[in-house]
């Protein structure tokens, strides 16, 4: 394979040709994949299996006699608070153990900005209009709370090693409106990127015009490695503590992807006065989340190190499938020189970055073929690609070898899509 | 003993020494004791422990090869659906099993009524203000959701059979900015008393001039009897169907009482219409609950009659405390005459009615020997009995034993506060 570039006409229409007929070989398969969702495999559930009888045996009562098993403990029984607070390199005090979705989490905290304001500040729905930074690509389901509330989302460009930091700091000290950030800072979710010590320092650094400024830090992905050697970002509360702007920051994280998805627990971190201002307002809808099952997930991870030896076991799954689609990348469409991905170290996604104004036409592609990919645009906000570029790659939930299948035929497409593209210019 | 109203000053005098004194006796047994909410009692929890385990060996998946351990489902499972459905008497179609609370269901409805409204009406934070009837004496946490989102709430008396419907019917045919009404319908909380047939075809035949106007039917207690013969409410359902008014009722229930109070799993039922727009705009706060959890308790109880015969057990537990209550009561106050209360045959509360003024001093004497009751005002919006009247008994925690104690003390200071009243006239 020559580069796209390098071809004359009639070397494109020829490989356009040759690309058409693998394609089509490819559809009498009737493939039915979905990877449109970052999804565990089953593998990855049955290695957590016996989780669910943790509590054989075990007395459900805290030390001080309170049963877990009755009502109260709004903000999660201490032992959880203990694990979490180990995870995230905070205190106990600094942790609520939520339900079952750190995304109700951090939707419940916009929920209450908008109707309450945060800390004593103006409610954002009092503002003719509030808006958040949105680096992109980004995660479809964060921009979809903005979206629901009418928080206008402005774009914020991905370096390698994090948002463009000179336009977030601008923006933030001019702008009283701009309340918020989403920032996926370990293994970015789609892009892999995580942020350098730098970024993460400009972050904890940040002078917002807006005193409700929160930085939304969806740390998901903490420790979800798939090398053995993974680069760990800084502890932004440690790097606040220095600038005396912890009150800035919501942490979250959750064992949806440690776990199970669905009955796995999640996790805030704030500073002291966010958590106090948080607990009260939360008490107003619950009386305290599912106490057994964070107390499950104790008994089975027991701590922290736990937490990360588990994900192990998740690594050996799933770093074969990141290989599989970095492999056939490199060998189909590396040679063309149109597209370029990021190789991630962990998280759940590859970032694929077509030629411009080809991602719908190989999404399309794949699905006519019989694999759903996440939906192009899917990565911005508003589903609005203003490059008609980027898509998410989800390698987790198929097998191996549906894997390989998968991405012979996306390649495909991309080949298919990028020659087209040149033919029609 | 004498009615109050019937003894002289001296009598009154007498008494009041002699009530003093026995007050003082319960006060060097230093008692301690949270009588502050309806918790179940350890041994209730006791009875569903295998709960815990009943997922062993079982399948995770739906009959359609559903994993429950990975993302997806919104609305919950087919087989939970189907179990709370025919417990309500409804269809599936019209059943979102929500996370562990009916509480946080219940916010989550009025907070997006609030920021979003209902079926394309204006948001009701759009208006100056809104209105919700709340039927008195009611549950503190119900009238907590109201204030924190500035809702003016109106008092309803209740009657006997349910709330003042003539009161009910004027006013939502009336005003557009009346929202919402609270209803426990079966054995109300505090009061135990359920609506009778022609309350719940009132409640069915409501005409409200706000389009938007919701029934939050809070169904908390429909299958927590305490007697063999239970009067069972209406389907409100089946009653909206003849008036084509179902769109007006959100329903509402649990098994926070029947499984694990934090542990168990929420209902809540509507019209398919609400139901659509309701999982719409619940798609963006979650990917779903706890799938795992709620295949538990299918597992556990297998079906509306499971859930049922489950509760039989509770009712061998805490039916002979709801006795001990009731005999205090007409041993040690009924002689006098001077307070009222509905002898509840289900649910978790005894409503007192003492003598106007005397509550808040009936729940000070009793905290200041040791035992806490629910505040005085905590069943009234606001916390502010007009009356300051209702005291909610709640005797389902404590053993029978201290029960007993507790309640001893409990008339000596009705006693004491009755008597204070009647000297200081």
């Amino acid at each position: 394979m020559k580069k796209l570039s390098e071809m004359n006409h009639e070397e494109l229409v020829a490989f356009q040709k040759d690309a058409e007929k693998r394609y089509n070989d490819f559809k009498a398969l009737n493939l039915k994949l979905d990877m449109s969702r970052g999804k565990p495999a089953p593998a990855q559930l049955d290695i957590s299996m016996s989780l669910l009888n943790a509590l054989d045996n075990e007395t459900l009562c805290s030390s001080n006699g309170t049963d877990y098993r009755n009502y109260g403990i709004l903000d999660g029984i201490p032992e959880a608070k203990e694990m979490f607070a180990e995870l995230l390199g905070v205190e106990s005090d600094n942790i609520i153990v939520y339900g079952n979705a750190s995304l109700a989490a951090m939707y419940d905290n916009i929920s209450r900005a908008m109707t309450h304001g945060i800390l004593g500040n103006k409610p954002w729905s009092k503002y003719d209009k509030v808006k958040f930074l949105c680096p992109v690509p980004g995660y479809d389901r964060h921009f979809a709370i903005c979206e629901y509330f009418g928080i206008e989302m402005i774009n914020i460009p991905m370096d390698s090693d994090g948002p463009d930091m000179d336009m977030v700091e601008k923006l933030v000290s001019e702008d009283e409106t701009i309340k918020g950030i989403w920032c996926v800072p370990q293994y970015s979710n789609p892009s892999g990127i995580s942020y350098s010590d730098e970024v993460v320092k400009r972050f904890a650094a940040l002078k917002p015009k807006a005193e409700d400024f929160r930085i939304f830090w969806d740390n998901a992905y903490c420790i979800h490695h798939i090398t053995d050697t993974p680069k760990l970002i800084l502890n932004i509360f440690d790097e606040c503590k220095k600038n005396g702007t912890e009150d800035m920051v919501y942490e979250f994280t959750s064992t949806s992807k440690i776990s199970f998805p669905g009955a796995g627990v999640a996790v805030m971190a704030a500073s002291k006065k966010n958590v106090d201002s948080i607990k009260s307002q939360l008490g107003i809808s619950t009386i305290g989340f599912d106490k057994i099952n964070q107390l499950r997930h104790v008994k089975f991870f027991k701590n922290a190190e736990g937490l990360k030896k588990h994900m192990d076991l998740h690594k050996e799954i799933i770093a074969p499938k990141f290989d599989v689609v970095i492999e056939e990348l490199e060998k189909n469409v590396l040679p063309l020189d149109a597209a370029s991905w990021h190789k991630a170290e962990g998280g759940y996604f590859i970032s694929f970055n077509a030629m411009n104004g080809c991602a719908k036409r190989i999404v399309s592609l794949c699905k006519e073929a019989g694999v759903v990919l996440t939906g192009a645009g899917a990565t911005y906000p508003y589903g609005k690609d203003p490059d008609d570029s980027n898509i998410r790659i989800a390698p987790t939930y198929p097998t191996v070898d549906e894997l390989r299948k998968a991405m012979e035929l996306f390649c495909i497409c991309v080949q298919l899509a990028s020659v087209e593209k040149c033919l029609s210019k």
